[in-house]
């Protein structure tokens, strides 16, 4: 079944408030495997609504719609839909009543506007709203011999976050006759760029079902595999034999999946050798440190940041990103924290440096370890936001492919 | 000049990120003066996106999309914009110098994928993209005699707003040939609900510059008066005369514009007569307090809050949502804070009651003045987080109104 969001008011359209409606809207609708291929916004204006309801209609099976049920000339989702499917408005008398009800019991009066909220356009389904004045309303319409379905809620997110679990979404799972869900795995890759990624794997991203799909994220790149089966492990049975495809291809490359953090992994591969870990960052603002420590405190012994990495270790020469000094400071390090391993990085700090300066600088990382030290230096220096957090997450994951 | 904007991705479009970018747009868009009528959001499909793309060609002057610019097969915007305008993608060798410069300084293979990000429509004008891979593009075209712009701009937030400031929002502005900015004045209202307030200023609100809207938010209702002229002065003399006439008709309601906020005035009323106040509340998880501490601390000389208001104020016997009850803890209150005005909330506390409850309850008021105690009842009662917030906001106003 495919489904379109549209979502109607001139404070969403122009950015006054952020959609967070149909974002809600849309992972209720994967839960229950619907197909979501638009979704719209449009200002308060009844003929342009009218305008994306009539396209709606052609296109989709069903179309969510929210806001304009309020009492005001405003709201003009109840016209929109009269005028897209060619119904009249009706006065409906159970929500006269139910409108009186309401005003009664809050001793305040009952205006002429507010009346607009007991018309519905003929046929229309009721879907009963009990935290707000606008109820909501399905009209199922004929499109040449098919029916498309128009679902108007109230843009208040409560009381639509309500209406969507108790009326739409229960609607839709029955029109689409429990047909099936959708099981999404997420395989998490760090340290090599999506497009290497897509490179490898772009054969597995052409299929249907299971969907393949990358997403960037900072330092990381997502790789979604989505199944659409009758059941859970039918979904699960269509997706392992891809990621276990992808995950021959991308090897190590791949540090987690679904809710693992890469610094979950290394902590976990640290406590796994029940060891601890000193670090020294001169370019990342302290973010490795930050991380392990999140996810496991204890096993930081030691943590330095700043742009003096001698004057951190109490050395009286400097000491420059080059890889001989890296792998003295990671040794001496080491030894100052009493701890197994030691994490060093030393970056040139110029004012043009970083991820995207015409002069990037360059990164030493030195790790020490039981076994000696080992080093990798890495095209990019500075300590602007951006590479700094790239860089953290670029050293953590050096730090996990040392232990594996 | 009429603008619409197309967000893509598939992550977007299920609500696995909230689309952030789309209202950074419009509010941009909005300074300048365009007009904004649809913003649409697809998935990484290409015979979608060139279908909403051609529906854009045919209703806007210019299309503002944002997304799919990456290096993967996912990044479809490239294709969808060719499709649209039936032009041929082109290898740019511009662009291809500089991928191949960006990662030959990142010491990181440029895999053949990297060179999709080098293609682009036949006739696209490059917008820089200094702090990311992928560039952005404007086609220029033509559908019967007029020219729709469709804008490129990649989807990481940090460089589509760079590139927006720096490159859209220009070009946009030259082609409007500074026809305008849009000012807005927003009044806000309290105490009453949008359907009265709409019955009062429904004349007004067909108007088509300036336009005036209602936006109901939690006890308050925003009127907001947008106008479009040349200079900031110009717009602020076609809002003056229906800024004149709305407050004609909704005189004390209206209690602030712009920024000004409920608590904020109610302070400065207290501050004119250089009166402090204390404030007892039962039903409003001492919202009230909070509200007025925020702007004005040093006026709130005690704040009492909780479900038993006779042990709150030292008394041996119970005190009920009854008037004389309110007038009574307000009289005490007053004395006991050495206060010039006290203000009281006493309410049913039942398990049913509530705004939306069948059995609704009641709040009873009571001011304490210098000139004696004045009181009000109110038709909901009960504690639940929205009554309690609504009270809140209509206790603040009840004081607004008694000090005017």
């Amino acid at each position: 079944m495919n489904v379109e969001i549209v979502t109607t008011g001139t404070e969403l359209l122009l950015g006054e408030i952020v959609d967070t409606n149909a974002a809600t809207i849309a992972r209720r609708l994967r839960e229950i495997g619907v197909n979501l291929y638009y979704k719209t916004t449009v200002g308060d204006n009844r003929a342009r609504l009218a305008e994306v309801l009539r396209l709606g209609l052609q296109r989709s099976d069903a179309i969510i719609v929210t806001g304009g049920l309020g009492p005001t000339v405003d709201d003009i989702t109840r016209e929109a839909v009269a005028d897209a499917t060619g119904r009249p408005l009706e006065l409906r008398t159970d929500l006269v009543e139910r409108l009186q009800a309401l005003f009664a019991g809050w001793g305040r009066p009952l205006t002429p506007n507010n009346l607009r909220q007991a018309y519905l356009p003929a046929g229309a389904i009721v879907m009963p709203n009990p935290i707000g004045t606008a109820v909501g309303f399905i009209v199922e319409h004929d499109v040449g011999g098919r029916t498309c379905a128009i679902l108007c809620m109230p843009g208040v997110p409560r009381e639509m976050e309500r209406m969507l679990a108790d009326h739409v979404l229960p609607y839709l799972r029955q029109r689409q006759g429990e047909s099936g869900i959708i099981v999404t795995r997420t395989l998490h890759v760090a340290g090599v760029g999506e497009s290497l990624i897509d490179d490898r794997i772009a054969p597995f991203m052409t299929g249907s079902n299971p969907t393949v799909g990358l997403a960037a994220h900072l330092g990381r790149v997502d790789v979604r595999i989505a199944a659409r089966a009758p059941t859970p492990e039918a979904a699960a049975a269509l997706i392992a034999p891809v990621e276990a495809a992808i995950r021959e291809r991308l090897g190590r490359w791949i540090y987690g999946a679904d809710d693992e953090t890469l610094a979950g992994v290394v902590a976990g591969l640290l406590r796994r050798r029940r060891a601890t870990i000193a670090l020294l960052e001169t370019n990342t603002a302290g973010h490795i440190a930050t991380m392990l420590r999140e996810t496991a405190a204890d096993l930081v012994v030691m943590a330095l940041a700043g742009s003096d990495p001698a004057g951190l270790l109490g050395l009286e020469t400097p000491l420059a990103a080059e890889e001989a000094d890296a792998c003295r400071a990671a040794h001496l390090l080491r030894e100052r924290g009493n701890a197994d391993y030691a994490l060093v990085l030393l970056a040139t700090q110029g004012p043009n440096q970083g991820f995207w300066a015409a002069d990037r600088g360059h990164t030493w990382l030195a790790l020490a370890t039981p076994d000696g030290v080992r080093s990798e230096r890495f095209g990019v220096g500075g300590s602007d936001e951006f590479s700094s957090r790239w860089l953290a997450v670029y050293g953590l994951n050096y730090l996990r492919l040392q232990l594996l």
